[in-house]
């Protein structure tokens, strides 16, 4: 297919005719592949003749622009290529990939240390009630080995969600749960059900990276809102509703990701406000509500689940290897949801849900996410300390959770750092890898339970020097 | 926002312009909250003043069909509607409703009797063996419970994968394998790397439905081609290709769902060439591919995965509840469709895979299936003894696997029969749920493993009396 940029308008009729689709086949408004209008209706639609439209189709099969199919008209030539994420996203340095870290995160072997990464180490969640619970599961003549899931997933578990959740001030029946392989899938299934290509959606600035990846591949646009340590910059969010016109925002509400913000009461309330103004929807990831004491402000407690999804899982609290995630809705984008799931993955996964039901009744889940939030305030506070006398800055001091994000001193390049630090098997995480602008290039996001020992603060220090 | 439908060409300049806007946001060219050609740009491409396209623009906005934004431009006014598979699809009786047959098999209580089901019943599936396995998978300490998998999948499954496709004749590297949650995850993977919002897939007629309702939530037009007992018509295939240009071509080689047909040596040899010529790709869903004794001939054998990608998983033979299944394709696709993994789902299920990988290398997977094959041939041969005699037409006799495809007595519509059996809780599968055109309402799929006792045939004999 020839390539096709947006060629300087001509002054001739037939040049007009070119250029009109030369356009819209470079903003994509046209997709390769796709039927062009007839003749008939564009000669209408332009107030040209006939055969000046003729002419103008004629030059643009000539030029390898469009192909003629006889009896059904004429059609953009080319296929588009595979989509490769890779090449969507911002072309940046392999080291501030996301893609590339996560996949440098997952694949390398034990010996590398890890403080970039977004999980916590296997030392610290709970194997062996994990191998109980599965003997159980196992054992347990209820549970079906076999067959597909209902397509909700497992009633008690969602039973027994809708009673958590009241916990967290959100009031939902079990029938407003579904059942996902984790909340990545939760994510991917809410965007296909609520995004058109060529959407705008609103993010963060900084965010979790994979909501950029996961965007990309639903071929939406990304806004992205400068956070505080609050919540969204309310100013910009406004802005960006009145310019760009989002369908949806995607946010953490409590110890937002990578910066440990938490969304405070004010902030929830007007940001909420505006959303109805905008008719704006929200869906709220909050895989990280367990890491609390307390519950801070939650979007989907306050709106009443009108306008806001939420999101949950056991991959950070649990295990990363049973993927078990939920949705929460309005009632009636429940059975649509249930469609689309059938469609595109048929079920979930019945034994995850099984395993996490039985360890979230029988206490388990309890007094192991009670132990984790002590451990994880320990290590906050040893990572505080070490990092700050390194002569990195801290953001923010979150109330909880795992993220620490940090301002690398004066002139100092995170990517160069990480690129450093990586050739001594230590994987950081640059915070332009978060950022929808390149505004974060001196911020670095720590995972403190991956910062146990010196080895974390020996190379970072060394890295930092190399980088200078 | 306003209806837009395709008004009459206007003969005046401002009406010009405002038809070929209402044209491309008809056709969805422009979707809602796009943005529109500026107004300098309008006027050069159609050869027009700026006031003439100010005048256009603003009655347009003036009539709700577009938003003006301060210093962005104009805008398409509204969003769109959540996607719900229910209203895209052809709007047929919610017996012959895909999904909702689906849903009815999966969500209906114990007594139900399902020859309509598209698996085999719990009873036929090893759940035994399924619960030693997972009992050693939870006590072996090689396999982590807690952590993410390998972006690729279980290393130990792909390379026994990578054997197996070996004795079917497809070369493949373990690290050409994906795996996944799933067949439905695969072929949603793949579609999602391969195609675009508006292509064109190419379908047997009739089909698995499934692959309907998948492709309507990627948003790309389907073309279906009658089906053979030997494969798809080619003479038909090829129309489609000249005609269509489709991207892609979905299909189960061995043994297609729903009519029991095998792809012959000839077809497909003709059908890869075909392919070629029209630069077509092929997914090849396989996953029926171990009812088989003796393999037929598969396209991503005899084409070496240069334009065919394999889909296998053990949902059919082993479990639905263990979600494993997996993407087989060219080397240079592999990275990019684990990017797209990590994306969406970030890593599929361990435990699946873990307990599969044991089943597979320990024998008692071969010795299932083995049993499996005479079990399944003893049953089909007796459901086409008991249908025929109630007087149905038996279309091809089948090779292997699960599915009959029979055709009711002339004057009979199926999907008013399955109507009449639901009312005695017999789930039945009326023709049109396959087809993509409606040229099945008198065909019926079985499945003969669920097809064992009387109940049935006396259900079904008075329902095709009822419907009579």
């Amino acid at each position: 297919m020839a390539e096709v940029g947006l060629k300087p308008a001509s002054h001739t009729r037939v040049g007009a005719v070119m250029d009109t689709l030369y356009e819209r086949i470079a903003n994509r408004s046209l997709m390769p592949g796709a039927r062009v209008p007839s003749i008939r209706m564009m000669a209408d639609a332009l107030g040209l003749s006939k055969s000046t439209v003729v002419e103008a189709y004629d030059r643009l099969v000539g030029e390898g622009v469009l192909v003629a199919r006889r009896g059904a008209g004429f059609f953009v030539a080319g296929h588009a290529p595979p989509l490769a994420l890779a090449d969507l996203g911002p072309q940046l340095d392999r080291a501030v990939d996301p893609l590339w870290l996560t996949r440098q995160a997952l694949e390398t072997g034990g010996q590398a240390v890890r403080p970039g990464c977004g999980w916590l180490p296997p030392s610290w969640l709970p194997e062996d009630n994990m191998r109980r619970a599965l003997r159980v599961v196992a054992r347990d003549p209820h549970s079906s080995l076999v067959e597909y899931a209902t397509p909700a997933g497992l009633p008690a578990l969602r039973q027994h969600l809708a009673w958590r959740l009241a916990q967290q001030g959100i009031d939902a029946e079990p029938s407003q749960i579904v059942l996902t392989d984790g909340g990545t899938h939760a994510l991917d299934l809410i965007c296909r059900f609520l995004l058109e290509p060529g959407d705008t959606v609103l993010l963060d600035d900084p965010c979790y990276f994979n909501f950029q990846a996961l965007l990309l591949a639903h071929r939406v646009s990304i806004v992205g809102v400068p956070y505080t340590p609050n919540g969204p910059d309310l100013r910009c969010f406004e802005r960006a509703l009145i310019e760009h016109r989002p369908r949806l925002y995607i946010c953490n509400a409590a110890i937002h990701n990578p910066t440990g913000g938490t969304l405070s009461q004010t902030v929830a309330h007007r940001l909420l406000k505006l959303a109805d103004e905008h008719n704006l929807l929200i869906v709220e990831d909050d895989i990280f509500a367990d890491f609390e004491s307390e519950p801070s402000p939650r979007l989907a407690a306050l709106d009443g689940l009108a306008r806001v999804v939420s999101i949950g899982s056991f991959s950070k609290t649990l295990s990363a290897a049973m993927r078990c995630g939920y949705i929460v809705a309005r009632q009636e984008w429940i059975e649509p949801l249930i469609d689309l799931k059938l469609a595109t993955s048929f079920g979930s996964g019945q034994i995850a849900a099984a395993v996490v039901h039985r360890l979230l009744v029988d206490g388990t889940y309890r007094r192991h996410v009670d132990a984790l939030r002590v451990k994880l305030a320990d290590a906050m506070s040893e990572a505080i300390r070490r990092l700050t006398l390194i002569g990195l800055d801290v953001w923010t001091r979150p109330r909880a959770g795992m993220f620490l994000w940090t301002r690398l001193p004066e002139g100092l390049d995170a990517a160069r750092v990480a690129r450093h630090a990586l050739s001594e098997n230590v994987i950081l995480a640059p915070g332009n890898v978060f950022g929808t602008s390149e505004q974060a290039a001196q911020f670095m996001r720590f995972n403190v339970s991956q910062c146990k020992g010196p080895k974390v603060y020996e190379v970072l220090r060394r890295a930092m020097d190399a980088a200078t």
